[in-house]
C-alpha cells in the first residue's frame, strides 16, 4: 500500500468511536471475530510503532476454548479472557542485544534494498542507546508494548470490535502457560477482544474523565 | 454521544491508515493543524483508557512558534518539535494517594450520578493498588503514558494527520520550561504532530515490520 494517499475518516467518526469504547466486564461468548476483521487487527498490531523500530515484543494469541478456559484462574478469576474472541497477550524483550539488533538490520536492509553497511550510523545510536539503558530494557520494552496496546485499542474501537485491556493478570503464570518461560520475552500486558454481552451494565454507565481543562495545558 | 451506537470503519481504512502514517522527519512548517480536528485529537487525548481509569497524567500543548522554537535545543537538535503544529509532552504522575484517587472518586460519583459511598469497594481495590507499588508508581503511570502515546498514533493517523513519537527528549529541560519543575507531574515522552514535509524523503521509505508469524503466535 501506497504511503502518500488514502482516504481519512472524519473527526466526529473518531470520537465517536473512542467514546463507544469502554472497558468490557461481560463479552458474549458467542461472538467469534470473523477472519477478515481478525487480519485487520493482527496487522495493527504488527504495524505498532516502536522506539527505533525495534519491535521488543511478541504478541501471544489465545483464541482457542480450551486454552482460553484456563485464563480466569491466572486472571485474578476475572472472565473475559475466557469469554472474548481473541486474548491477546503482549509480552516484552526482557532485554535486547547486539545479535537482536543486527537481526533487526538485516530486516531494514533486505526491504530498503540497501545494505547492511550502510545502515551503520544508525546500528551505532541504537547500540549506544542499549548501553547505557543496561539493566533497564525490560521497562523500556514494557512502554512499547503499552504503546502497542493504545494503538490496538483505539484500531479496535474504529472497527467497532470491543475490548477490555487487562493488568490484573498474572505474569509468572501466563509466561509458563505461554511458553514464555526461559525465553527472551515476559508478559506484561492482556487485552480481551471481543464483542460486548448485551447484558453489560457497564456498556449503559457514563464515561468518567477529567475535565479537558485539568488534562490538557497549552503552552 | 451514544455508546451503542456509531458507524464503524471498514477493515482496509484502518491498515491503510496504519501502514500510510510514519514517524515524521521533517515537517511542514507552514501548515497548522485547524481547530476542528485540533479538538477531535485533543478529545482523542482526554478518552484515552487508563489503569483503573485513574488517568494519572497530563498533556502538555506547545504551538506558539515562541515556545516551539525553544524545543529543538532540549530535544538533541532535533527540529520536529519547532516545525510541526502542535507539540504534545506526555507527563505523568510522580505518586498517586489517597486523595488523589478521591479527587478521581468524585468524579466517578459526579458523572454516574451515584454517591461517593457506593464507590468505597473500588476504592479499596485501588488503594490496596497503589499501596502494593509504592515506590513504583511512576513506572505504573509513564506506562498508562505510553498507551495514551499509542491511542494518539492511531487517531492522528485516521485523520490523516502525521505525527513523530520522541523519546529523545530532555525531560528534566522540558519539566523547567513546562512548569512541571516541583509539581506532580514529570515529562515523559513527546509526540510531534502535523503536517508532512513535501520532501521529506522517510515518507517514500518502505515500512520495516518483522513477519507477523515472527511476531504472532497462536495458541
Amino acid at each position: 500500500m501506497d504511503k502518500m494517499s488514502r482516504v481519512p475518516i472524519n473527526e466526529l467518526q473518531l470520537v465517536e468511536s473512542l467514546q463507544w469504547r469502554y472497558a468490557v466486564k461481560r463479552f458474549d461468548s458467542a461472538r467469534r471475530i470473523d477472519a477478515t476483521t481478525w487480519a485487520a487487527i493482527e496487522r495493527s498490531l504488527v504495524l505498532t510503532p516502536s522506539s527505533f523500530g525495534l519491535q521488543p515484543w511478541k504478541f501471544v494469541v489465545v483464541s482457542s476454548a480450551e486454552n482460553k478456559a484456563k485464563l480466569p484462574a491466572i486472571s485474578w478469576n476475572q472472565t473475559q479472557p475466557a469469554d472474548c474472541s481473541h486474548m491477546v497477550v503482549f509480552a516484552a524483550r526482557k532485554s535486547v542485544d547486539e545479535e537482536y539488533v543486527d537481526t533487526y538490520l538485516e530486516k531494514v536492509a533486505y526491504e530498503r534494498n540497501v545494505s547492511v553497511l550502510s545502515l551503520a550510523g544508525y546500528r551505532k545510536v541504537m547500540v549506544g542507546f542499549l548501553q547505557n539503558t543496561q539493566g533497564r530494557h525490560l521497562v523500556w520494552s514494557s512502554n512499547q508494548v503499552y504503546l502497542a496496546l493504545g494503538q490496538l485499542l483505539a484500531s479496535v474501537a474504529m472497527l467497532g470490535v470491543d475490548a477490555c485491556p487487562m493488568e490484573g493478570i498474572v505474569a509468572s503464570e501466563y509466561d509458563k502457560l505461554l511458553g514464555l518461560d526461559g525465553s527472551d520475552y515476559t508478559t506484561v500486558v492482556g487485552c480481551a477482544i471481543g464483542y460486548r454481552h448485551a447484558d453489560d451494565h457497564y456498556a449503559k454507565l457514563a464515561k468518567v474523565r477529567f475535565d479537558a481543562t485539568d488534562l490538557v495545558s497549552p503552552l
